[in-house]
């Protein structure tokens, strides 16, 4: 009998191929195949030496050289062609097998798709993978989702190839179902906002503290060294350090300023609203995306008068880019915490009992947003597992008390110096909101009585009431 | 031959009820139809006096009195209950007819139910309408979607029972589809910004100036008298002069501070952020709303540590209330410049044709967010037709750069005292994105290429380029 694959990749674009090169490389026998038969063929020229590669010019073929229980990885465009090689593949797996899906799925297209295979004796694993091409290639952060028994037969794989952090793999098991793609997307999502919150302190040190790019790329390198110390921010002094060659510029002042997205942070803001989880540091991280691409409405804009001060004093000076430290950190804090608090929401409506000190864990590594920060995090769940939100952790919430002077006069700052900071300002307003005593939502909440007969609570009664605000006034029990 | 109805009614719930006696008031015979037979009954017996009824208890009953077309107006609850009412109706019809739903559907069903109710040569017409019962009473805003040819037999009936201002009716034809329910829930949307910041401008007054409920009410009839007059303003002053007869103290401060909310919020910032469409203010609206109802997470973080001051000094108090008008009306103008752009995204998405001064037009009256600042933008819309953003128009531009220095004073004292001001912050944020010269999204750029080569443009040449940053940081053009 013929050497048999211990898994399958189908979809050899990068990630897949780096991921099946990561199988191979850690010595798992890996069948491959690719609709395009080149691209099959090129990989094992390539890289033939790095391990065993199995590979397969037809579905039929690479079904066969797979062990069984079948494990397939499939790493194509999420959407409909995921759809169409699923119904390639399944009628010629049997009970038992296993689809993984490692693109950037939908989690409702995951859910869809696991209850439709369950039915036919397949475990659809939706499968979370973060960190890029380096990452698929390196060992990367892995969110599988699927059922326990799918796990504990792909599990030890994954968490062969994933990344390690003090020898603990980026990898566990998310939770059933959808799960793994939805923590996926959250953790898009955070990325979303930690990168407008860097950008925002850049920003900052650009156009308040007057500093120039590169000596920014050393302020980052300092915050890399401390409690920042994570790849974003390491990649971001990389990034403005850099000189663009064509015209001995900074390259940061030669990229056109309009970000673009793919929309897993898109996802994350509608679905957060649906389970009714503020979550508006991300929220604000998409919409600068998105404002500064509307070319158009900037060049309306351009040139309305700002404030007359545009600069710091001195003293102001001196302490600014600490403050801005500080104000980066607890804006970072607070956008951890509204993303933590979503998957909290998300495995509370969908039953998926996901440990939110295990995601922390397994972020640590391999991803976009890893970072000393998460460890913190998973330690702030290992001793409170029912930990409300991050902002109560005695580590974080001491890191706020210890930041806001300094986050108070960068929000403060900008306001008055006219620099926007969508980012830090939500994240200081959800944390002056979340501890305010009382909120003017009593106020909106007589005005929806006022308008729409709405109805109220009361602090001091049980039950909902109305005013007859038309009539005498009186107030009736609804 | 027996009276036929010039329109009818089915579902008499008071928003129901209201509007036929509406149209029964300004003269049209109009057929009512319930469900449960006692609520049509209950009606004639009460308001029978009020004009002409014509009392349907089956179905059949209800159609056979309606003159030809037939115009058919649902008033049920949005979702499964409206699909049952026309699929109750729709065998019943005859070509040409119409079935107008008046609930808050969702745009997205509204196009689907018109394009499976045009199959079947009858016109769905989805329309949003507001001003709550006293409006579907007195004369609401109407917000017809649906043919052109369906709003010529059906709108000289709408204009007819709605408001009215300076004798122009707020009614008028929105577009084809669901043209008419997507304005609708922008308009929601809007006035869930409106309504934040009016609280926030509360907020302030209360804990920063310092004054008493009120004194506050006063305030706000102050502000009525001026540029801010509006229905929310002048209800706001009702809501907080108001006294709780139980207690004695001030009926905000009895109310339970969680607001509540029915989704079309929760919509308008979910399609804003499929259409690419930066609602910040709307998304901060919705966010506070939500975060206000979890009780959990504001107990575990109520007490945490707050700025020392919380007070103002005296000079700056003097003027406070002053700012805080010029931050609201500010604020108020970035809310509705968003709002607006969304209607225009949606309608060129869309293919609608959407005029936005016809929008703010009928906006003027009926409806929840009526105010004499409509005017101003139906204003701009007429001078300037392809005005890409409100804040462009040389009224608001002025009212910006006049209010900013004041506007920049709240949102900083708000970050300095502690105040959380999530729409204030968000709206100047989004004044001073616009505006900038440059914006950090170029860095967002740098990283996203960095970390998964999505490539980046630049300033001074076209295409689309990618730097080797794992190599030798050569850049190539992809």
């Amino acid at each position: 009998m013929a050497q048999q694959a211990r898994i399958g990749v189908t979809g050899l674009a990068v990630m897949g191929r780096n991921l099946a090169r990561n199988f191979a490389r850690h010595g798992h026998p890996v069948a491959v195949h690719n609709r395009t038969v080149s691209r099959t063929r090129d990989l094992v020229a390539q890289y033939g030496d790095e391990g065993v590669f199995l590979p397969a010019e037809t579905a039929e073929q690479f079904v066969a050289s797979l062990e069984r229980p079948r494990r397939l990885v499939v790493m194509v465009k999420a959407g409909q062609p995921t759809d169409e090689v699923i119904e390639e593949f399944a009628p010629l797996l049997d009970r038992g097998d296993m689809i993984v899906d490692g693109g950037n799925a939908h989690f409702a297209d995951t859910r869809r798709r696991e209850a439709s295979l369950r039915e036919r004796g397949i475990h659809f694993v939706g499968t979370g993978i973060s960190g890029g091409e380096e990452g698929a290639l390196h060992g990367p952060s892995i969110m599988p989702g699927g059922s326990a028994e799918s796990y504990a037969a792909l599990g030890p794989l994954l968490e062969d190839i994933a990344a390690k952090v003090d020898g603990v793999p980026c990898c566990t098991h998310v939770g059933p179902d959808g799960a793994g793609h939805f923590v996926k997307m959250v953790h898009n999502g955070i990325e979303y906002a930690d990168m407008q919150l860097i950008g925002e302190a850049y920003d900052l040190l650009r156009h308040v503290g007057g500093q120039k790019p590169g000596e920014i790329a050393e302020v980052f390198r300092t915050w890399n060294g401390g409690r920042l110390e994570s790849y974003l921010v390491e990649i971001t002094a990389e990034v403005l350090a850099h000189t663009d060659a064509a015209t001995g510029r900074p390259f940061v002042d030669v990229v056109q300023d309009q970000a673009e997205q793919k929309g897993t942070g898109r996802w994350t803001v509608q679905i957060a609203l649906d389970l009714g989880v503020p979550v508006s540091g991300i929220a604000e991280a998409v919409f600068a995306r998105s404002l500064s691409g509307h070319a158009d409405l900037r060049a309306a804009v351009r040139g309305m008068p700002g404030p007359g001060e545009t600069w710091l004093d001195s003293a102001a000076h001196d302490r600014f880019a600490d403050d801005v430290e500080q104000a980066l950190y607890a804006s970072k804090i607070v956008a951890y915490a509204q993303g933590f608090h979503q998957i909290q929401a998300g495995s509370a409506e969908y039953g998926w009992s996901i440990e939110p000190g295990a995601m922390a864990t397994i972020w640590r590594g391999g991803c976009i947003i890893r970072a000393r920060f998460l460890d913190r995090i998973r330690a702030a769940y290992e001793s409170r597992p029912d930990l409300p939100t991050l902002l109560a952790d005695d580590y974080f919430a001491e890191a706020l008390g210890g930041a806001q002077d300094s986050w108070r006069r960068v929000v403060s700052t900008a306001a008055q110096l006219g620099v926007p900071v969508p980012g830090f300002s939500a994240a200081l307003a959800y944390y002056d909101g979340l501890r305010a005593e009382r909120l003017p939502a009593a106020l909106i909440q007589g005005q929806r009585d006022f308008f729409g007969a709405h109805t109220y609570r009361r602090v001091d009664r049980e039950g909902s009431f109305h005013t007859m605000w038309g009539e005498d006034r009186r107030e009736v029990e609804a």
